[in-house]
Parts: structure tokens; sequence; C-alpha cells
């Protein structure tokens, strides 16, 4: 009985730990995620630069050239994995000229470019998702767009860079310096070479702009951004709170004030029983403050191949809800 | 440009604590509700036994009768807050009977009729919506659905009990034994008279079922929960378990074992550095567990007027889109 509709069709681009892992969640779970989706999702193309040593790509098609994918006309939507801002943002309007609704981890992209990006998708009526982008696992834009659609919300402030929490966490439980935990952050695959991006705060504020503008229903304004890292936070600073009860923790923060809305990243005191102050290590966790629901809580891993793969999979799963909407009615903007 | 759709007409059954902060988060929140909806929400038919002296119900039509709203024929959706077994499940399975969808905080109802009720609903193809019967304003129902839904679960515990959780943390800060907590709650409104229910398990069994049942994709079996309350935990359990670094707290626990899905409800010891052993007083979380993002945790009011209202406007909004979809395309089950 009823119609079956047909696989959903998808392109990756970038096959490194996030790609291999989206491929290797799709195909291990495809009886669930089928059964929530109505639907199969099907991978069709993916480009890479290198084969991925962890995945089994059978017979899919692979290329080395992006805009193979973002102009293959059976791709229905396309999953941008490659970071950055060029090639990236190129790569992802094209795809939206071509119809197509894109999925990304993209952080960078969405936090500087997202006005300019969400303008074309509204203008060629698809779809860009970017719930892998903050948080890696968290489902937290489904929270705050959905799940906390009855609140106007008055602030939140999240420990977004797991990096950063790391190393936070090493010094105050071993009274490590700063240097050290970093050189060992990136031995362990935690910290890139040059650690700018999270040890400057620069990561956080871009995942911060991209929640601020879910929450308050604004453009994206990531030069708004106040943007202080952890490099000048020494082990007598994490000693020193730790004396009077509390914890230093990297948070980003946003809150409406009488100017307008107020975004910031910054190390900062929380008295250690707070909940948000006992999140240890890489993990991740965002506190929502609304003003019916109050202090709500979302915690997880911030980052790796499957936890991002799993936001990216719950993109797509909601993408292919929408386009059975998209096919049929279209709801005023 | 585009089509203005007309208001959707919602009927509230039961105008107590979270009817009347189901109607004042409609009305304070309304302009973000319509812009995150793409169509106004409008209260146009209350069942009430008295007044609420809380809202301001203006010319909204009133009744006593639960009956008039499930048979009035201009209402689009029911929400059912009279809560317990009957007249409450009559009337839902009346509205459904009239098309109407449903939204309800009745975990009683759901734990123990749902597979009629939902076997109901799509039989006349409406749907029936109920993420503010387990832990208050917490999205949980959403995040295991829709936010989590690449992953196979493998497990979940939670402490979703507000009441028992409250009582374990005074014991535990206080060193005050069980009867006196619970004289304390039940004068502050925390529990009910007859306290059965909270402190012996059975409203935590109700919504652990419905949580299993969304986890797991299985019918509801509240009868398969071993269920234990925390009326036989002594101030002395309380100080052993502080003492060897444990806390006592109430969990709800579901698993997949061999055997088939696990359900059971009982005080357990959590290692004290555990986040959910630091969730205190009458809060709520829940830890998930996925095959693809690993642990992730949701915590905040498990009860209260406009927490559980948050949940339920929520799961209008999710229904009202839902609408668009149902009247023009319909997806094979």
């Amino acid at each position: 009985m009823g119609i079956t509709l047909k696989p959903v069709r998808v392109g990756i681009c970038g096959f490194g730990t996030v790609g291999g892992g989206t491929f290797n969640v799709l195909q291990r779970n495809c009886e669930e995620i089928t059964r929530r989706t109505g639907r199969a999702i099907v991978v069709e193309h993916i480009a890479q630069r290198r084969p991925n040593v962890n995945c089994d790509t059978g017979n899919t098609a692979i290329t080395d050239d992006i805009f193979a994918v973002a102009n293959n006309p059976d791709i229905d939507v396309l999953v941008e994995l490659i970071g950055g801002h060029e090639p990236a943002k190129e790569l992802v309007l094209t795809a939206i000229r071509n119809g197509k609704h894109v999925v990304t981890a993209n952080k960078a992209l969405i936090a500087e470019h997202g006005n300019e990006i969400f303008e074309a998708a509204r203008k060629y009526n698809v779809v860009v998702a970017y719930e892998a982008a903050i948080a890696g696992g968290i489902p937290i834009v489904k929270a705050l767009r959905e799940g906390l659609a009855a609140n106007s919300i008055n602030w939140l402030a999240g420990i977004i860079n797991g990096t950063g929490n790391f190393i936070l966490t090493e010094m105050r439980d071993k009274g490590r310096a700063f240097a050290d935990v970093l050189k060992e952050a990136q031995e362990l695959g935690y910290a890139e070479a040059d650690p700018t991006f999270d040890v400057e705060g620069i990561d956080a504020a871009h995942k911060l702009t991209i929640l601020s503008s879910v929450a308050f229903g604004i453009p994206l304004q990531f030069d708004q951004c106040y943007t202080e890292g952890i490099s000048k936070v020494s082990a007598e600073d994490v000693a020193n709170a730790e004396s009077l009860g509390y914890r230093i923790k990297h948070l980003g923060l946003t809150r409406r004030t009488e100017a307008g809305i107020e975004l910031r990243v910054h190390p900062t005191l929380i008295p250690e029983k707070r909940l948000i102050a006992n999140v240890h290590g890489v993990m991740n966790a965002v506190l929502v403050d609304g003003n019916a629901v109050g202090p709500t809580m979302y915690y997880g891993a911030g980052a790796g191949a499957e936890p991002t793969a799993s936001s990216i999979v719950a993109d797509l799963v909601d993408v292919v809800r929408d386009m059975a909407v998209d096919q049929n009615v279209r709801m005023p903007s």
C-alpha cells in the first residue's frame, strides 16, 4: 500500500575522518534511518583526495573533482566536508544554484559567509543545514529551533571547543602548564599543528555566532563577537580559582541586552557545583535559558568522526522529510 | 507574496497549572511562535472546572464539558491536560475519531494505553504528540526521534522524577530522613498528598516506558518494567554511599539485551564525578547512548507550569508544520 518513494541520492565532498564516518553510519544504521525517514538515503558520488581506508565504498562513483559532484544532475543533496572558506563557498553556492540541498559541518563557512549562502538558498528554494558545525553530535540547533520553539531565548552559554576544554581539564586535574598540555593535545590529535583557531577562541567564536543567529533569529554577525582564548591562562590561575571553589572554563556566551545581542568568547570562572563546571575533557555542553522552560543543558561529544556524522545524518533525515513538503506545498516565508 | 494560511485552532481540556501556563506562553511568545511556525496558533475553546486566575482568557469560549471541545468542529488540535486514565482516554479517542490532532502531557495515558491510541491515530490519520509527558521542558522525545535519527540507541538512563530527586538531594545535603523530607516536599507542592506514584517509582516507570518505545521503535510495554521506588532508602544508605564516593539517584534505565529490551526503575549508586550524579533538586536529566554519537545528556526542569507548556507548544508547532504535509502528501508508513 502507499507509494514507495525513490531513494534520496547524496554526494559527499571531502572523504576524510568525518566523510568516512558519515558513509559508515549511513551503511551500518541503514535500516533504522530508513524507518525514521520513510525513504532510503544512498551515497551516489564521493569526491576525495585519497581513498579512505576505513570505508568500503563498493560501486559508489568516486572523483577527485568536488565540482563534479555539485554539477552531477543525479545528486539531490550535497554534503560539504572540505572545510575552510574557498573553494568550500563556491562549491556550496554551485550546489545551491543547481537546486541541490546542502548539509555542511563547516563552521567557518557558515559563521562568515552564512548570510550570503542562506540568501542564495532562499532564492533557489533549497535547504542548507549545519547541525554538525556546532558541538559535534549534540542536536543543539534542533533543540533551539524546534524543541524550544515556544520560548523567547534569554541567553545561552556553551563549552563549544573540545580542545580548549581538554587543556583546561588537564591543567586543573594535574596542575600542568598550558604549553605542556597543548603539546600533548597535538600528539593525541585533539589540536592542530597550528593551534591558533582552538586556543585563541576563533573556533568557539564561529560556533557561537551560528548559535546566536539560530537562538535569536538574527543574521550572522561574526565580526561583533568579542574573542579571547585560553593561551594566557596559567597553572596559577587555575589553582587560585580552585582554592576559591571555582573552575575556569572557556565559554561562548550570547544574550539579549538593551543594546542588542551580545556575543563573547573568553575564559570564565564558574562555581564548581554548577553542572557545566563538571563538563570535562573533550566533551561539549550548551546551556540555554528560555523564558518558558528556564535553564536547559545539552551535552555530548563535540568532535570526532561518528559524533559529527550523527549530526550530518540527522540533517539529511530532516532534509529528506522536508523534500516531501517541498515537492508538494510551499509555506509562506 | 505566497498564500497566508489560516490560524490553527486549538482547544485546551484541563485549565489548571499546565493548561494556564500553555495559554500564557502562547500569548506572550506569540510573535516568535508564529515566526517559527509560519502560521498563528489560536486557543479557541477551553474546558475548565474552575477559572484560572493566572490567565486573561478574553473572548475565548469556555465550557465545563471536555467533550464539547472534542466535538467542536472548529478545533484542529486538542490539548489534553486532565490527566489520569478516564475520561482522558475516551476524550483523546473522541478527538481522534473527529479527525483532530492531539497533544498531551498525560504519561499514565500514553504508557498504559498508548498502543491503542496510536492505532486509532493511524486509522484516522492524525498525530498524537506527547513531549510534555516526559521530563517537563526537556526536548527529549525530539532528540531521540530526530536529533539522534542516525543512531541505533544502545541504552538510556534518566532522572525522570523531580520529586524523588528533590528528596534524595535533601537527604544527602542535610542528612535528613526520607519521611521528614517527603513531608516538606508535600508542603512545597512538589509531592502529592498521596505520594505513591512518585516515591514508589510508578511515575518514573510510565515515563521510562514511553522513552523506551521511542528510543527502540517498539510498542509500549509498561507491564514489563521492573519498578522500585525510593521509600526504602535510609539516611544511612545515603551517608554510606557518600563515604565511598557515590551518590544514590533514582534512575529509569532501558537498554538492548540479548533477551530483548530491558526496562527498570530503581535507586542506583553513581560515582560522584559523573555528570548525572550532579543533577540536583527537582531537575531532570536523561543520558542517551547512541552507536554513532556515543553518550549525550539532556537536562532541564522536569515539571512546572511553563517548562511543561514549553514542550506542549513545541508539539503544537510540530503538528502545525506536519498539517501542511498532511493536507498535501502522504508518506508511506
